[in-house]
């Protein structure tokens, strides 16, 4: 080939971006439904405008292309808007989780170094807390605030020039103790939102119930794909059976996301009854547990596994189903379909790395970490650089997650990396947990596992070796946590003794395990405000 | 943001192909079936080793990264194969519509530079014609043996580097007399095939008949997105009526694509009956008529009109039915999916530009040229930039075809480029069939306009000005354009006379083309085998 037959004129290429779909949606979809949230409701072609007036907006409040725009709101259309118009503002969206405590809070306002902080109304009095304490405090815009500004602010839409550049920062606690922000750039958001609309087979006619939340991994990259699809945004300022049930049998839903924790509440709510329309529900976060698959099904929730992580773009992974699977007995159906399953189709590669830094073999028996390359990897941790080298592995991303792959192809884990407890679909992170109980003066070492929870999956349970001399009780501890973190994230119960450890003086974290397990089942009365998560 | 925010590790990213479709469904769906054409099967774990050992094939006979690789068959497991063994193995494909006459297949494997043809065994008494006049004419590897050599042949799987690079060349007619060879780059496919497995909700339950020729814009991308999906291909060497609904019934098709002479002939077959499965049915290349649309939906086809070009990667546009339609009285029904639609999901844009140069507005009324941008838009023309710079408007391309944009922002076509003739699906240019008319030394003028058929939807008609004293006979004409390019190109009848002309002495194409209307219905004999197809 000539060198001149590959010469391309630059002109032809668009940058991918997820904003697209909404710029198409508002072209081809103008007067369908996009957004119901309670009395608002908006066409796409109004989502549109008030995305680009929400740049606008942005751009009066001082915030620059590049910049980067905190948001803290529940699954409102605010939340759902920012996820256009921050981006067509240039920004930088940095979706908050609103169960993180002040402190966390001002940790990433501050490590992100927010313009500006887009927030619901009900949350200000934890925000403000968050921001007293910084010294140069971003601007915030407040939700009732801007349902009225929107409306007159000149629209805004900064064209994106490079696809891989900055498009959102999601914090997680992930491995270490600190939140880390992991960066998603607009190439991968707008190819993994593509594979949703695939793979869930949404369409014009598709009513996605929001139940998953937005400032989790860009809620799966759902903002996006529903739109790509054409369906309808259900927006939920709450989750609670009660609601949820309500929108599926009288909104028409069809799609929704979930954590198994959730679907579990939604399976034992005495409201819960065989649907007569087909809902197709994604669950991820944690693997959902076989008597859970059972029950959905018999409910008419079509669920499917999705696996994946922050730093995946949400879901990697999914359990596509099989024909030949249907007609399996129960139980080998049921094998199938709790895994974790293969790439999605925009999924380049996985693979299982073993101890010895080698492959393993596809046999459902040997285990390797698995990792991850492709378009749908986030391109490292914002500001960052050690941990981002911490977990990769030449241009593979390592997820920490320990699974087998079956001759089949579909991966199950059989360990997820081991410190992490996840708390009704909620990472928790043992070494924070930790961190936080050792700065008590009173506390000398603590270890932290999960022990398991029928309504949460599991629950934090720390062992606590006590500075000689002193006195302090398991209720006192458990607040000192509370005080400093999420309170979802304090333990659950408190053993005091010293901690068994390894030969090289770790803490035997598998045995604490078991022994958290015997407290939790123990008849002992728990402290009535401690570990639930709130 | 400081600049050192967006700084991301090249190694993050992988190269958009579609040819990591395969990769994907040879890791995922291993043991499931991916082709069957006739007594061949094969898994997508056989197909991904065979498409490899192609690649090593071609490499063993010459072929190097970039060098052109044509392909010479109808739609057999060969023709598949070539979608993935020709990138395989860096090379660019140049698929070859198996209806052109020798001298026109002479010209592309000459004026591609081809290195080596891949034919089907078949069909190579024409290519010997083809090829026997040429300087330096390529290898030719015959597909008998192909399917020996390729069990044995090392596998090869040379990286893509560049997503923007060729991946192949389709040769057009066009709107100019020589064919003209469109540009394919990977990241168009992959883009365009992903939004066709979207759009057409293919999963792994899916039967693709192969009833559209690969050589046609290589297949509106079907061979990339069908893979993309897990779904089957049912490979076909021969589209007639008979084979086709015994498919349907017998072997559990449940997609297809075809031009609408292609469904004409399938809805008027005498074993044409309701289907007991939904079968969706994609047709393009000309728009479907009412009637047809209202036979093919009793027929228990879900037809949806897909408009684009070989320049647009296949569709460009289609009518994505709308959930309110269905409530709509049938003629009103029929009204709104006759349209040419809305982009794809991966379209960026596309605007209707009047004859100021300014676009026209949505009112279903007023007439513009379609003009598409984005990532599922050819790099160009094939050495041939004064082509490029002519269908280029800036950044847009050019389609030539007018239409109007209805208040729902759905296109419709009012009058195609008006020169081309469309016949059996296959365009025909105007331009070209005079100039080999007016090759013959008896013709001074010709001017070749479309007439009606009700098979074909349209044949051409020529109007020819002898030369003065000159004696040449309505069948002495056809023969002699026949023998000079396809036989489906021919006239199917011959006036003689002088030409009306505007004032600026362009035949009155409009005026002509009621006259060869009114040719064509009259009770004249037709030649006996003039102008059909073959």
């Amino acid at each position: 080939m000539n060198a001149a037959d590959a010469t391309v004129p630059g002109h032809v290429f668009t940058e991918l971006t997820p904003v697209s779909f909404l710029r198409r949606a508002a072209a081809v979809f103008a007067e369908r439904p996009a957004v119901i949230d309670g009395e608002f409701r908006c066409t796409y072609a109004e989502l549109w405008e008030r995305a680009q007036r929400m740049a606008g907006l942005l751009a009066r409040h001082g915030v620059r292309p590049g910049d980067r725009v905190c948001l803290l709101a529940p699954n409102t259309h605010l939340a759902l808007e920012a996820h256009y118009g921050v981006p067509l503002a240039g920004a930088v969206l940095v979706a908050l989780n609103t169960r993180l405590s002040a402190p966390e809070i001002a940790y990433i306002v501050e490590h992100s170094g927010a313009r500006l902080v887009l927030a619901d109304t009900e949350l200000l009095p934890l925000l403000d807390q968050a921001l007293a304490g910084l010294g140069e405090p971003p601007a915030v815009i407040a939700s009732d605030h801007y349902d009225d500004a929107v409306l007159t602010a000149p629209p805004l839409c900064v064209e994106v020039t490079d696809e891989r550049g900055l498009l959102s920062v999601n914090y997680t606690s992930g491995t270490t103790g600190r939140p880390k922000g992991v960066m998603y750039h607009h190439r991968g958001a707008y190819l993994n939102a593509l594979a949703m609309a695939f793979h869930t087979t949404m369409d014009t006619t598709s009513h996605y119930l929001w139940t998953l939340p937005m400032f989790h991994t860009n809620g799966w990259c759902f903002p996006w794909a529903v739109t790509a699809a054409g369906g309808v945004h259900h927006c939920l300022r709450k989750v609670d059976p009660e609601t949820v049930w309500r929108a599926l049998r009288s909104e028409g839903i069809t799609h929704l996301c979930a954590a198994p924790t959730v679907l579990a509440m939604l399976a034992d709510h005495p409201g819960a009854a065989p649907l007569a329309h087909r809902v197709r529900v994604f669950t991820g976060g944690a693997p959902p547990w076989p008597a859970l698959l059972a029950r959905t099904t018999e409910l008419g929730l079509r669920v499917q596994h999705f696996y994946g992580l922050t730093e995946t773009f949400g879901c990697a992974l999914l359990c596509e189903p099989q024909p030949e699977w249907e007609d399996l007995p129960h139980d080998a159906w049921l094998g199938k379909v709790v895994r974790q399953g293969i790439p999605t189709v925009v999924g380049e590669a996985v693979r299982l790395v073993g101890r010895d830094g080698e492959q393993v073999p596809d046999d459902g028996v040997s285990l390797g970490e698995i990792e991850l390359r492709g378009n749908n990897v986030m391109s490292g941790y914002y500001r960052d650089d050690e941990a981002t080298a911490a977990a990769s592995d030449g241009p593979w991303f390592r997820t920490g997650d320990l699974a087998v792959r079956h001759p089949d192809g579909y991966l199950e884990i059989r360990d997820r990396a081991k410190d992490v407890i996840i708390s009704g679909g909620e990472n928790i992170t043992s070494v924070e947990v930790e961190n936080t109980l050792t700065d008590h003066p009173g506390v000398a070492q603590a270890a932290v596992v999960a022990g398991p929870h029928e309504v949460w999956g599991e629950v934090p349970v720390a062992f606590v070796a006590l500075r000689p001399g002193a006195g302090v009780g398991e209720r006192e501890l458990i607040d000192f946590v509370r005080s400093r973190i999420a309170h979802f994230k304090a333990p659950r119960r408190v053993v005091f003794g010293p901690l068994p450890t390894t030969s090289t003086g770790k803490p035997r974290k598998k045995l604490l395990r078991e022994r958290a397990a015997a407290v939790l089942t123990a008849p002992v009365p728990v402290p009535e405000h401690a570990g639930e998560p709130s």
